[in-house]
């Protein structure tokens, strides 16, 4: 039973009240988070959006308001009208700790039952019982905290944008589906049997015709679908913010985005971000944290030794060297004394990368142990030491094999060790690095061609040209990355709006003529009349609001997610549908 | 073939150079709108976002520049440098028109193959071709102005509501099908095969479970989907500006969004709107107008006649009188002099609204022609003449019938008559109304039962609480629709948040515990967990587009829109998709 409002009027937020109020009438809506008995007195403590009040009811203040304000439980929606008072016991911890609201009046505006979990910060519920449960859990401040952020966030991404002349625009939901890449999430058509809509992965195709169209520059906030195997951090519907800019060149791409970041950063979390952002070519990024994505946090830097083993008699080093592979190592600090089972583990883990092995140093004053140094004279162990520039009690872990597994191998076991370390716990920083001078195309060794590394429209970095024809695999593309504490925040590159260049770009991932039409018919079609030059950029909004929150959990940034199975506790989505719908979509399921 | 910026930057956009740029050098990028050799001298017509620029390359200014601006055709996107000079020709017609660019270098960007259509405003070429080759018909100026007007409304409506303390929250696209409603689109899930997805007819269960979360106001400008067969400004995906409140009764909902919409209409077409808004009960905009969303920029009231015909002899009238129903009419100017033909015409277009005629009264001065004058007494016809207060020259258009059908018929004769006099030619008002206490629940005669008139969770006003039980045909609700030039705008409700009252309303549309549990569960979960007294409302984002842009075809306002079979000219969606993941998702296609 629920009593009406009847014309009654909330004059304030809970939260809202302060000393400045004392003396007022004010009249409060919001949620018991506590209510307390003590005696003559009865104390709600009430919240609503904008924080917890206390409103006390004495039996002498007003007897009817005491006795019903007695009646009331945790989560009941409660209304109180009364006047804002000194509170005789301040609490400090909250804003609104030095008043109270002495109730005349309350409506219990609903009943709750006992709710399944705490209304409380900091909650360590089982995951599936707060998604099932999620208008509850939403209930809590910290998560409320996290949807002002997210809803700031995409205020100033949209006041930014359109001060500096973007027009947000919409792009198809039910569009095309395209094959390879990521699989889409496809819809039925009921016109035309066994035809499908696919959710758009991206609106790159269609952002980049709002720019042959002249559109100039385009931005949206837009969810975006991909119906893959959920990892930890993935949804299967998730947020871009996306943008598209015609005339422009990397450089104005880059500073009109260094500008947003730190826009965003100074209004949400109050950090300065320093301008311009440190720049990364791929090489380096790859080279020093053998990863695209380096956390720049730490140092433990990648330091390539092959020059220093080249002669030695170890026939590990020597075979990676002799295959064109090298021989590379970090330098992990206090972990000299580290036992012979923790390395064996630390050799496991690099296993996962298809590293063969790990070699160590242990670098202790007085003291340098190694499984190698039988192989190695003591000039190459002291250069080793000298170019890694290691200190006393730091543990060498060298990976020799071919490039990408030393890399790989030895970056993960970079991250790997500073978690362990805990080189970052308490780090509050934001480490921001634009990764730039990315390959254009990989080869596909499984099928024998060159595949685009971001999509076939990016452009190659003009002085790479000429290689495009002779060595597509040392041409560099103008795409950029921005990094932000070792985990990528967005990307985006300049296209390509030549259409010879295109072509030829075409030729180098072997498509042929038909086949590159088949799948982009629409955009080379367009690219006859007149493109211009254009890029744009696209971050992950989710990821960006998980920065700005502080949490590692995608699900806690997104109001009604699913579970790591693609599936809503809360609406039992996917469920079965009608039978007479799945005949207007001519849809039989094959037998199990 | 086309030439890189190398590093050259836009200076100005070419609709931005006045008079207060001459002298000063500028780089302006664009499309050829033209190009005019008249000797000597070559005349290009630049367009960009914000308009056309002329620029004038000379043998006397660079011999070069010249002959390459000479190789332009039309849509050849180009880059120029040059002085801003008077023009000798002033153009008044346009901004840029007292002034020039000196071309002294051009960059030929890229070319262009002839578009298949012009580039122009007001161009009336078939639609298919201008959907098929949308990024062309969106480079003509008139669209671009529209998407600069749906840019800046969804704008002003973000800052309006961001400043009234909304939140805008992103609710879930892959979300579950509920029967009953319009057809979902659904999405096949790979993980649960057999089982769909759905996409969101709106987001209404989510919204009000927010509310039940304590987010007090929420918004979000929001892609819906309906899979319903196509009429005539319907498309498969619209966007809503959708909105709910807590704490709220109808009052204070109505005068926020009237707040709102004088806003935007000020802004964007700097028309004032008077504050309140005019508002209407549901019955009088049905007896006066035969409709739940009257158009009042005109009169042509249908005004009720069965008192003054009760006694007729005319057998029409007395059985729909006796048979509960009613004999209305409407008065038609300037028609009196109607021909025998046009008037069967319209009896024919109220039998579609299954009325069983027409009949008609021609009152001129000093002569009265009617076919029924034969049965209706002298005095009976002047105090028709006299109640629907007609001029000389008018034509009374009677229907008798059941109430339904009298109202409908002449509601849509109404409308008919005035497009055929051209009444709201050249008409430039926006003619604003709130409709007001719309029933509840309508009788569904085939399946026997209540429904819903807007959805269930629809608060009845308080004054017909009690007739819930014993008349439910009666109830009124607490729903608002808000009506511009005879199309709804928006609409919304309070919603019911007690629990025992919404059992009763299940009750009255004969629902069991079971039947409502299935279809609204979790909102019902949600409900018992002190749910606030909350309410809402939803715009057609669309449509207020379409009148902002005075547009009446929706795919004007939608950037890729699709056609009226739901399918998409340009990407060719929807289409096939691979075998592979039709086996994925476990789909068979049944034989025709």
């Amino acid at each position: 039973m629920g009593e009406a409002l009847n014309g009654l009027k909330r004059t304030i937020m809970c939260g809202e009240i302060r000393e400045s109020h004392l003396g007022q009438k004010h009249v409060v809506m919001g949620w018991v988070q506590r209510k307390r008995n003590l005696g003559g007195l009865v104390f709600l403590d009430l919240r609503d959006r904008e924080g917890i009040l206390q409103v006390v009811f004495g039996e002498g203040i007003n007897k009817a308001a005491f006795e019903k304000a007695d009646l009331v439980k945790s989560e009941y929606c409660v209304a109180v009208e009364g006047e804002v008072v000194k509170r005789e016991a301040p609490n400090e911890n909250i804003p609104t700790g030095m008043i109270e609201l002495k109730g005349e009046s309350i409506k219990i505006l609903s009943e709750s039952e006992t709710p399944p979990i705490y209304i409380k910060e900091n909650l360590d519920t089982d995951e599936m019982i707060r998604l099932k449960y999620r208008y509850l859990d939403l209930r809590r401040p910290d998560m409320q905290k996290i949807f002002k952020i997210r809803h700031k966030t995409a205020k100033i991404v949209r006041d930014f944008l359109d001060e500096n002349g973007f027009l947000e625009m919409e792009t198809p939901m039910l569009t095309k589906s395209t094959p390879e890449g990521a699989r889409d999430y496809v819809v039925p058509s009921r016109n035309y049997p066994g035809m499908f809509y696919a959710l758009p992965q991206s609106p790159q195709l269609f952002k980049q015709l709002l720019m042959v169209s002249g559109y100039d520059k385009y931005f949206q906030i837009v969810k975006c679908f991909r119906d893959e195997d959920l990892r930890a951090n993935r949804q299967p519907e998730f947020t871009q913010i996306d943008m598209e800019l015609s005339f422009v060149d990397m450089e104005d791409i880059i500073s009109l985005n260094e500008k947003l970041i730190q826009k965003i950063f100074k209004e949400v979390k109050n950090v300065g971000v320093k301008l311009p952002i440190r720049r990364m070519p791929y090489s380096e990024a790859m080279n020093k944290y053998g990863s695209d994505k380096p956390d720049l946090r730490f140092g433990m830097e990648i330091v390539d030794i092959s020059d220093i083993v080249k002669e030695c008699d170890f026939k590990v080093f020597k075979d990676a060297l002799e295959n064109g592979g090298s021989v590379r190592a970090i330098s992990v600090p206090n972990s000299a004394d580290m036992g012979r089972k923790q390395i064996d583990k630390l050799t496991d883990f690099v296993k996962t990368f298809k590293a063969k092995g790990l070699a160590w140093i242990a670098y202790k004053e007085g003291e340098i142990k190694s499984p190698i140094s039988k192989f190695l004279k003591e000039e190459e162990i002291g250069a080793i030491i000298n170019k890694i520039d290691a200190k006393f009690g730091d543990l060498i872990l060298i990976v020799a094999d071919k490039n990408s597994v030393v890399l790989q191998s030895l970056g993960a076991l970079r991250l790997d060790m500073a978690k362990k370390l805990e080189l970052l716990k308490d780090n509050k920083e934001f480490n921001f690095v634009w990764i730039t001078e990315f390959p254009l195309v990989s080869y596909n060794e499984e099928e024998e061609r060159y595949q685009a590394e971001h999509h076939p429209f990016t452009a190659p970095m003009d002085e790479d040209i000429p290689f495009l024809e002779t060595d597509p695999g040392r041409v560099r593309a103008k795409a950029y990355d921005i990094v932000l504490n070792g985990e990528e925040l967005g990307g985006g590159s300049i296209r390509i709006h030549d259409t010879s260049l295109q072509e030829k770009m075409f030729q180098v991932l072997g498509f042929t003529k038909e086949s590159a039409w088949e799948r982009f018919g629409f955009l080379l079609d367009a690219f006859k009349f007149g493109p211009p030059p254009h890029g744009g950029l696209a971050y992950g909004f989710d990821r960006m609001v998980m920065f700005l929150a502080e949490t590692e959990n995608i699900k806690d940034v997104i109001a009604f997610p699913k579970n790591q199975n693609a599936y809503c506790p809360l609406t039992e989505a996917p469920n079965v549908i009608d039978q007479k719908q799945l005949m207007e979509l001519n849809i039989n399921f094959q037998e199990k």
